[in-house]
């Protein structure tokens, strides 16, 4: 049986993921879990840990690290920590939690925020923290598409500023619950209908407001079924993004932190304006980020 | 007891305003009621007018003319009615209702439709109409705020284009189902935030997409605590209009059909931009299109 040194916890709003790891940093033992922040009751997060990790504590008669980050720490969450201003490390500070079990000693991360202008984050910087971890020169721009997709520009190994765009929120909003959604077909992407919509937000951004209407009113004036309208959609918001956040992406190294489609179309976008945007792996990152967590925790507790 | 020559209706989404008029053109009787036409089940349009203009008929052996305007004429509605191509004048055209009853004559107002860039309204037509009525030698814009808001040059008593925004709908899924709501205080419209935001929207409209989760961000690094922010959002999206609707409203004269809080906050906004905006109420603009249409209904019949 392999050894568990202390186990990482990726807890944000809608999902959880865990990982139990050995001395030398190797995963043991994994598990995800449906029960995000949003899903657990106020006075439950402990027992909800400790379920999922129940079986990896079997035999175990030391005390058991837990580095956990995301939106577990927000107001709502296990327990308010606070967010540390930028400039600064990410990911390095935390706060411990007080439990009842005696086996586990949890510490959450804290956020990043930003007086000027007012921004916050909670969960992406651990992700930063962990392409600083394989890259401590990197000097460039990060992205991490996602509802609240944020930009931050990284300069010495320090978060110098960061911006959040509510892209993603916006798309849900407007192809769900706007009258658009009667003329949204989901399943159904043309990459030529992407690109065009891109390029007309970058173009003229202020024209997009004027343009929303036209994917229903298109289908009314017989000019199209709807087909290509999520491709639009998306296009739009995310070549609104784009324009508004060009002095992150311009001239700039970029890497676009995450897998999934969302990350791919945001490289795609990024690629038609010229800028040759990496891909990297959200749980590679949020892994590495709480290793960097966990090697300040050591520090710390003098381990 | 006053004689009832024709009844006229405003049929909308949420909400219907009825008024039977005499041979004078007087409002003899009115009503109002919530039964929207997205509250009305399909084959029961009929028996919904017929119960709210009962009392009216009572005596009456003559076929009432009935003429209505608005989304009761769409697909979802009582009878799809087409969309006329702009340019032309609005609200001539309608459509007979087959009915059971012997005791009206139902017709419905179609709606405009532009080709490019596509864009359909119904209702706001009549409010349009209602303009012309008054003001034959209107050369100039109409604003007619609203869920769906629309600009419209009139040219020589014809509608040339128009165009809708999604204005009033972003900003109730922003305020009410966005990650927003727990920011935005809505008994507190702060003049001051509202100017600036319309300012910052028009001077760089790329980057309100930038801006929004500001509103959120501000609470919780402290700076502010949700107010104003009602103000600030409806700036920041009117603004945005602004920026994308200038040539409609540069170099033109304004008229803003509504007379909601909304409609003048667009006046307000308008005036900032130097645009001396007159503000008409929508009920007297939809009445005297809806007269206009019943004179047009009195020459196809030969009454």
């Amino acid at each position: 049986m392999n050894f568990i040194e202390w186990i990482a916890v990726d807890w944000g709003t809608s999902r959880m993921r865990l990982w139990a790891l050995n001395a030398q940093g190797e995963i043991v033992e994994s598990a995800a879990s449906d029960f995000g922040m949003a899903k657990v009751s106020q006075g439950q997060f402990e027992r909800t840990l400790l379920q999922l990790i129940d079986p990896w504590l079997a035999g175990n008669t030391d005390l058991i690290p837990v580095i956990a980050c995301g939106m577990v720490g927000a107001r709502q969450g296990w327990q308010e920590v606070p967010y540390e201003s930028v400039p600064c490390t990410p990911s390095i500070r935390f706060s411990k939690v007080e439990t009842l079990s005696q086996l586990v000693d949890v510490r959450i991360c804290w956020g990043l925020k930003q007086q000027v202008p007012a921004d916050v984050m909670r969960g992406e910087e651990t992700q930063i923290a962990g392409l600083l971890h394989h890259r401590t020169d990197y000097d460039g721009v990060v992205c991490l598409p996602g509802t609240h997709c944020k930009w931050a520009r990284l300069k010495q190994g320090l978060v110098a500023e960061f911006q959040s765009y509510m892209t993603g929120e916006l798309y849900e909003l407007l192809a769900k619950s706007s009258v658009l959604r009667f003329s949204i077909v989901d399943d159904d992407w043309q990459i030529d209908v992407f690109e065009e919509a891109v390029r007309t937000a970058l173009d003229d951004p202020a024209s997009i407001t004027g343009r929303l209407f036209g994917l229903r009113a298109g289908a009314l004036v017989g000019k199209a079924c709807g087909h290509g309208n999520a491709a639009r959609l998306s296009g739009y918001l995310i070549g609104l993004e784009l324009a508004s956040a060009r002095r992150f992406w311009e001239s700039n190294e970029v890497s676009i932190i995450g897998a999934s489609g969302l990350a791919k179309h945001y490289q795609h976008a990024m690629n038609l304006v010229g800028s040759s945007a990496q891909l990297l792996d959200t749980e590679a990152m949020t892994l590495a980020g709480l290793k960097a967590a966990y090697n300040a925790y050591k520090v710390e507790s003098d381990v």
